[in-house]
């Protein structure tokens, strides 16, 4: 899993009907060489501005919501880290 | 998923047959250390060159075009983002 | 998908029993900031050294192949660029 | 595979359900011109920090968690790496 | 596909029963702007260090180990390129 900040929200009022009601966010992976990459995550689990968060890419994401194994999402916010926890 | 934005069209006559009606655009990845990478993706939903797109890619990307599980596609527009939506 | 420049044929004697049969060649990726990279591709519409071609990866490139869902193949040319197709 | 190092421990209390009893681990790519990437990676075969370990990640990476194929994790370590194997 | 260099044996006696009995290496990419990237491959067709071979990595690399589906492997060995085809 990457590990990332959000950064912001992202809004696509035209989008696939199957991603209607999707929370979509701005994340900036943080820690090692990789830092800095931008990708946009769904969140299902009430993240926000400021988190880091744990993010599940590729076929591994879709997991993440439930039945709905068909949805066109790559990447999706499966845990926020805890404040305490200073890793970078 | 990638944001990405739209800065041409993609003509491949010869191709797999699967491909055949879909509508291929060059998209260059904006934001983050990831930005100026370039990709083909495949559009069903209407968006054209200057858009800001979202894509997903991977097996994720051949969901969204519902029945069709089976089209050699690794890359797709999932939703144009919102003019109003300044994040970069 | 990947836009690359075929370079090379690739020849491998000894290898998986289910890609006998397959012909396979050196593409380079061009165009943004990914140029430059090397991959070998699996080509079943005849694209030939100079072409530029339609690269899908991972479990999309199976599907290229029909019903041999099972080889263990993860790139493959699905489509050839026209030649007045002037993008880069 | 991926050979990383184990440099921390991970905590989310907040995380996907299925995540629950999971223990996560900050890991940093070692060797090569991938060296320093960082990647949280889930262990169930007690490897600790300082190890270097075997990492798979996409859709092998849940075959590892037995008959858990729906667990939205996309690496996890398969091995630890002998400690008078000197690979670098 | 990845083409790359053998260039040593990984041993790692504490790993995922699965994987028990399988060979493991570690390779170097070469050619191109992503040489020198390091990754672990299963190897079932013998090859042996020096080797130049054709890695398949993802979902696609399980394949080439059968009916072995579960096996949580992301990079194999399916072909080791002939001396004689002189590509970089």
């Amino acid at each position: 899993m990457l590990i990332a900040r959000l950064i912001d929200n992202v809004w696509a009022t035209r989008k696939a009907e199957s991603l209607n009601g999707l929370k979509f966010m701005l994340a900036e992976v943080i820690g090692g060489t990789g830092a800095g990459q931008h990708l946009v995550v769904a969140d299902i689990i009430s993240a926000g501005i400021g988190d880091r968060v744990l993010v599940s890419t590729g076929s591994s994401a879709r997991k993440m919501l439930d039945e709905c194994e068909d949805i066109p999402v790559d990447a999706v916010v499966v845990g926020i880290i805890d404040e305490d926890c200073n890793i970078e």
